[in-house]
């Protein structure tokens, strides 16, 4: 048995009411033994470490000095939350976190009336709490909004365009810029210079010129307590220019691990008449926790680990991940043809594009959380000649729709959508699947669509995207590592429009698209023990279809099944709206789609995620067998 | 016949190569031969007017000094672009602008190489502009990247992230800010007033003050022609630091319609060492034609009119606009409830939503160019109790598809969807036609997706959404008027996922979703003629789909069409995907889906369009027809 930290307190602690009742002077310790119970709680589960311990301090002084949950706290992102998760009232469950049936690893409006609104992509938080602020103000009650953001955050257009929103929610609205230098990969742009600008030209300034500049800003009331602030007062008011420009007032910055610095300053900015206030507040990722604090990445999302010496459970190795065969494979292909280059958006290590760059530094581009801008980035260096890749999961590329629809696609420029995270990806939840992607590309006129059955198969379509200059093509795969199979020493390129037979059979046709393959070979075992012959295709493209192929196995087979990682209007819309409208089902067939369901799935390990949906094995052949037992006039009769 | 006007010097420039022969004295003349042109030639076409007419010096400035096609000019937005359409060899065609079969109304690539990106969405061109300036420079090669920007395509989220990236392009990347402080709608926003006060505060520098300051800022070379240049130099150097924060260079504001400004500052900026740098140009929209510079919306798009007098043909009158019925409806409906609110991205009068802040000022939001924020700040007040309407065209709401899923649909908040200009929209093209949002919004768990018949069904729907709490909600219709139906007093709510049966048959069902069921009656008027007995349901919904009467109507009918203003993956998948899988087709039925073609079609006459794409009613007659040929293999058999 491991022992939980001892943590007197906390353990008094249920709720922010609980907390409100605290003096100002326990709230150090309160602090220590909140970050004290995060490290233990990761420890056993994994997950977001450093961010969470960045805003220990933050967390607890927000909860002490705000209303919440009248107040509306929204987490940008939400993997900071843990710390809020066990001061309002989860505590007993926060050993669940990102456990199957457990807490959301993100804040989530059905866990808590304290997490108003649910977060996991980026830059979301400001536009939420300015609805926030707004809704409450035309109801006329109480209710600020409370965004608190981190600076990569902040590189996202879509914070700026809520920023560029924000005056007319006046002192409702609050704004926290958590500026900790580092999203999951280094800081990227002009934005972030400004920010480390800012920082270090500050200066402790004297407590007069400091009250002074403050009462201008904020106007009458200023600094309850002022007379032994000036130790608090490191860098108050010194620029913010920018933020200032777009309407807000800026205060900062301010060391958002010291307690004595951060209530004053909160309490003032509650009791101000004027606003939008930005609180630009700096902190250090993986604060309290050595491990963290030195590690490059600050422990940002980790696997379970020894509170003691921080190791972290190796995996069990394997196969490689999707994203490094990627990564490694567009390196070497690029050894021989400078035209390619890379683009990946603030996910250097998620999308493997690091694997690349660190062969081709100058081919290679982190434009930040900006998705928009890298797919548009991208379609002008493929007009221009080049041969982009935008590597992006498959559910931020949600994000770039727009660009891909009106820059690339209408255009017909040859950028090559890498596309990670496709189909469920377990642990993250539902905000992170990648569900769509085929659905909302294969719909595009000139995109073609592939999806890898394995990491060989990810070979072959990388170099296969390379040599596809004629317009868009995009590829997807899953999270995790691959299925164990060679890798090719030459990659293959595929012919655009054309599926494999994998396993030939002549009553029972699957029709499978990426990597639920493994899985229909399986589903044929099984139906072959069973007497039905089967055949297993690899369509590897949802657009263009193998119609050949497809009109072939129809005319063939009794079944025919399609099987994909996606959510409906993908593949199998694709293949049923093609045998439907060339008649090929005029005279009956009986075809099945399989595919995600029609709900948003939690968080559990991905194969369970895929029992829930329906698309293992067994499923498969349940649905051959049911088919089967159904009559022509579409009735299932009971079991022979 | 009309009298073309004289212009000379304008007659002997087809290409920037014949520009940049002319003296520099002789540009103004140019110039105004230019606007001269744009007027006559939009007098005859219609087309977006005032904001051409703001660029004419700034279009012949650019040419004069850049080396197009080799720089690349991106206008954004591309709406702007008919003085430079003229002046890089389509003079010939420009009185076919807009037209079917003529020039498009914005920038396109397959016009000509001096188009070197599309755009008709805005704020595109930064991230397009760096992606050319990037690729010359990994190649080599010289070719600058050029933006043109309005103040408003600058309030997007996409050019920020831009901007944010900037630096890298050094002095290959030029974004011109042009400022007319207004695009569409009034500006909105903070940046807007961070412009405005930069404009009014500027002042006319002293020579030597300007120049040591743009010495300072663009390095060594400074000024050609210095000496005499007292005069061009107003308000110079006066602030930008908010560009400056985000890396640029920032050199203006500049009188846009000066040209002995506008020259020696973009030859200076060309011959810089130093970038990226942002020009901030003043100009007025509408400049030079006075009923243009007189109206509100400086005559944004217009139709055809009389250049003397500035008349524009009136329209035939007729039925409502779509956009105007929602507009009012919803005005209405909110005078009895105080939680609806609208929220529209910069297009208040092309939204309806005008008419609803006519009534309902203070629950009525213009966010600006920013979808993704409007849509996430929708969901902010749907959590808090309001009850908000965000009305977006089909196309634009593409920007915001990541929110749609992510901060609403997984939430299951009650955003509701005003989706205008659904299916093909005529002049502007593929670029705004709403082909996609069934596919995209139905594939999402939780979605309620409606599509408008007729106008009195769209009173129905926005009541719908009116009364729909329980989760988001999406309703779409056509650009343009309605078909002349009465509106309803008192509008009705409909049954979610209940469609309705608009004429009884037997042997053909045709299914429609959307405006198309004008032609769907025609066509089985012309069934009925041929002694084909046909049933037209309006299924209303696209999600939830009304299965029962799906399922009747295919066990009663021996062909079914299912008819829709979109592309695949919408309707006509989601018919199939239910009769497949609950094994209504298993013993054989003829199904059909006509949807539009998998291709982007050209900017001509809706009707016209409709025809291309096959979905007028001859095209439904022809399908059931050749349908019923096919026997039960599936081929079709010779006609009869």
């Amino acid at each position: 048995m491991t022992t939980r930290p001892d943590t007197p307190l906390l353990d008094t602690v249920d709720t922010p009411a609980d907390l409100r009742k605290l003096d100002k002077s326990q709230l150090r310790q309160l602090a220590d033994e909140l970050r004290t119970e995060v490290i233990d709680a990761v420890g056993s589960t994994g997950g977001h470490l450093g961010s969470g311990l960045g805003v220990v301090e933050l967390t607890t002084a927000i909860h002490y000095v705000f209303d919440t949950p009248t107040d509306k706290l929204v987490w940008d992102v939400g993997h900071q939350c843990y710390p809020h998760k066990i001061l309002t009232g989860r505590r007993d469950r926060i050993r669940t976190l990102r456990q199957g049936g457990g807490l959301s690893g993100f804040t989530k409006r059905a866990e808590s009336e304290y997490d108003p609104f649910g977060a996991a992509h980026s830059s979301t938080s400001i536009s939420a709490a300015l609805g926030f602020a707004m809704a409450n103000k035309m109801q006329g009650r109480p209710g600020r909004g409370i965004a608190v953001i981190g600076d990569g955050a902040m590189s996202a257009g879509m914070a700026y365009e809520a920023m560029n929103n924000a005056e007319q929610a006046g002192n409702r609205l609050i704004v926290i810029l958590n500026d900790n230098d580092m999203s999951i990969a280094p800081p990227v742009g002009g934005l972030s210079a400004y920010l480390a600008r800012m920082v270090s030209s500050s200066e402790y300034l004297g407590l007069r010129s400091m009250a002074s500049k403050i009462a201008k800003k904020l106007g009458r009331r200023v600094w309850g307590g002022l007379e032994k602030a000036e130790e608090y007062t490191r860098g108050m008011v010194t620029g913010g220019t920018l933020f200032e420009e777009l309407g807000f007032y800026y205060v900062g910055p301010i060391d958002g691990h010291n307690l004595d610095h951060l209530i004053p300053v909160l309490e003032n900015v509650r009791d101000s008449e004027q606003g939008p206030v930005l609180i630009h507040v700096v902190t250090k990722k993986g604060k309290g926790y050595a491990p963290a604090e030195n590690s490059a990445d600050k422990y940002h999302g980790v696997a379970k680990f020894d509170v003691v010496t921080g190791e972290q459970k190796k995996s069990s190795g394997g196969p490689p991940a999707y994203q490094n065969v990627f990564g490694e494979t567009l390196a070497k292909l690029a050894d021989k043809d400078p035209r390619i280059c890379a683009i990946t958006a603030a996910m250097p290590s998620g999308t493997g594009v690091d694997k690349f760059a660190k062969a081709h530094p100058d081919k290679s581009f982190d434009v930040g959380i900006a998705e928009q801008h890298a797919v548009t980035f991208a379609a002008g260096l493929a007009a221009e000649g080049m041969r982009p890749f935008c590597a992006i999961y498959s559910t931020f590329l949600q994000r770039a729709y727009d660009q891909v629809v009106h820059d690339v696609a209408i255009q017909n420029l040859p950028v090559r959508f890498a596309i990670d995270r496709a189909g469920l990806v377990g642990a993250d939840g539902c905000t992170h699947a990648g569900s769509f992607d085929i659905t909302y590309l294969a719909t595009l006129p000139n995109m073609v669509v592939m999806a890898a059955a394995d990491e060989a198969e990810l070979v072959h379509m990388t170099y296969t995207a390379v040599e596809h200059d004629s317009g868009p093509i995009a590829f997807r795969y899953p999270r995790g590592n691959g299925v164990g199979v060679e890798l090719p020493e030459v990659p293959q390129k595929l012919e655009i429009g054309k599926g494999r037979i994998v396993r030939e059979g002549s009553k029972v046709a699957i029709l499978s698209l990426g990597a639920r393959l493994a899985e229909a070979l399986k589903a044929a075992d099984q139906l072959e023990a069973k007497g039905l012959s089967t055949t297993v295709a690899d369509l590897r493209f949802a657009k263009p279809l193998d119609t050949a192929l497809i009109e072939k196995l129809m005319r063939t087979h009794e079944v025919v099944v399609t099987v994909e990682e996606g959510a409906i209007g993908g593949l199998g819309a694709h293949v049923l709206t093609f045998a439907s409208d060339s008649g090929l089902t005029d005279g009956g067939l009986k075809v099945r789609t399989m595919r995600l369901p029609d709900t948003f799935q939690d968080h559990d390990d991905p194969a369970k995620q895929y029992d829930e949906a329906g698309l293992n094995a067994p499923h498969i052949v349940d649905t051959v067998l049911s088919a089967l037992r159904h009559n022509s006039a579409g009735v299932e009769e009971a079991r022979a």
